[in-house]
């Protein structure tokens, strides 16, 4: 079993409820990788039996570090349209909420379609570049493959303050494994944090919302398989304890999946 | 009163359930303006008696349309830390929910602080330019002056698709109204649809989702009182259905009050 199964793994208990575990294979600084918890939330909701569609778009705000161990989950579908179904889903642990997400399925038609924004130009496939090293970086850097063009996490910490903090950077999960809504959630929460790059200072940091939307349907995930994505990474501004962080992840064929946007907490 | 106030004015039931009443001067295509609903939601976070800071991130989920007449909200805090509160609110209309949402709120201290993004140079001033014509479009548009520099609604739906859909737009309340968290929430859903701006045909529309960060204390929403913002705005990707679009507004300062994303559903 992929380490990414195990780690979004949920147990169906009554009701729209679940049980997880927290995996060593993603642990973070502090509690696990926030994206596994990204992922777990919209797996709940993927699992329950009311489901109908494909998601288009998930938030999940994190209210606390979650400890190792078990937590539970509760999925809610607060309205089922024709086209598209509302939830809400709370994460807790020894009874108190620890993060809370939202989600909008949908069943999708063939439409007009076109692209606005298109991914870098003239970048080097990820077998001209070297994967980014994990060594002394916490566990869940161990589960990407991640091949930076431009903005890799500082290897030292030097204080030299960046112009900007723009990341372009191939990544997969490692070992490879065919993507899907919920390793995408997962991999949208996979840019590190734009004050490091912007800085080169080490500060408490920590999620404190994430909304992703899904360009791509079910087959265009498939038809990306397991290969590298692209994915580009950007701050507007950081301020008064607050930043925010926005990123794309575009297929190998140069088509949009997902773009995603956070907020994030600093202490500096 | 200003008519803004009327719209997101909520009479406080008992534990944390609020009334509120659609406005006819904030009446879209369909029922109200989304940019009032997601005010409201916010509102109903920000007058509970448990409030604990100021807004940093607010999602709204709108689930169906509003029947013109009465809703209720009730938000509960989910989880409450010493510098963040996480909140979830639910408006329903007839015992059915039709909108959803999140807010984060937090005490924010002074810290290093830098902007990354920089608002578009070399813009004229609003009183340079005219007001954008508020005849024949829905009621809430003659509640903002908007004047734009680029990319307006179109006047006339003449099926010339533009390369991009970006706009730059001076906008603010109508009558002028000093800002403050909620119509701050309010403008970032002021954007016309960008599907509009690209295609120049009319198409059946409905933001799904919204989502907006506050980089902007109350200090400097204060700072910028009842004058223009400046808005700008695009989208990734329209595909199958649903596309995304972003803004950011932008304090005639230069500074960053907030940052906005949504994804729409569209039929064409």
């Amino acid at each position: 079993m992929h380490p990414f199964d195990t780690a979004t793994l949920l147990e169906p208990l009554s009701d729209g409820h679940f049980r997880g575990h927290t995996s060593p294979a993603y642990a973070n600084m502090v509690g696990p990788f926030g994206g596994v918890t990204a992922a777990c939330v919209l797996q709940a909701a993927l699992q329950h039996p009311a489901r109908q569609g494909d998601p288009v778009a998930l938030t999940v705000n994190f209210a606390a570090a979650l400890a190792d161990g078990d937590f539970e989950l509760v999925a809610r579908p607060l309205r089922t349209n024709r086209s598209t179904q509302h939830w809400s889903v709370e994460l807790s642990q020894g009874g108190e909420i620890a993060a809370s997400g939202s989600a909008v399925f949908a069943l999708r038609r063939e439409t007009w379609s076109a692209p606005e924004a298109a991914p870098p130009a003239d970048i080097p496939p990820p077998d001209a570049l070297v994967r980014s090293p994990v060594f002394g970086r916490p566990a869940w850097t161990r589960h990407y493959d991640m091949r930076f063009v431009r903005g890799p996490m500082p290897e030292v910490f030097d204080a030299a303050h960046q112009a900007d903090s723009h990341s372009e950077v191939w990544t997969r999960d490692e070992p490879p494994r065919p993507l899907d809504f919920v390793s995408l959630a997962a991999l949208c929460d996979s840019f590190f944090p734009r004050i490091f790059v912007r800085r080169r200072e080490l500060a408490p940091i920590g999620t404190v919302s994430l909304t992703t939307y899904f360009h791509a349907d079910a087959a265009l995930l498939a038809a990306q398989g397991a290969r590298h994505v692209l994915g580009t990474a950007r701050a507007l501004n950081f301020r008064n304890g607050y930043f925010d962080q926005s990123a794309e992840v575009w297929g190998d064929d140069r088509q949009l999946l997902a773009s995603s946007h956070q907020i994030v907490y600093y202490r500096a």
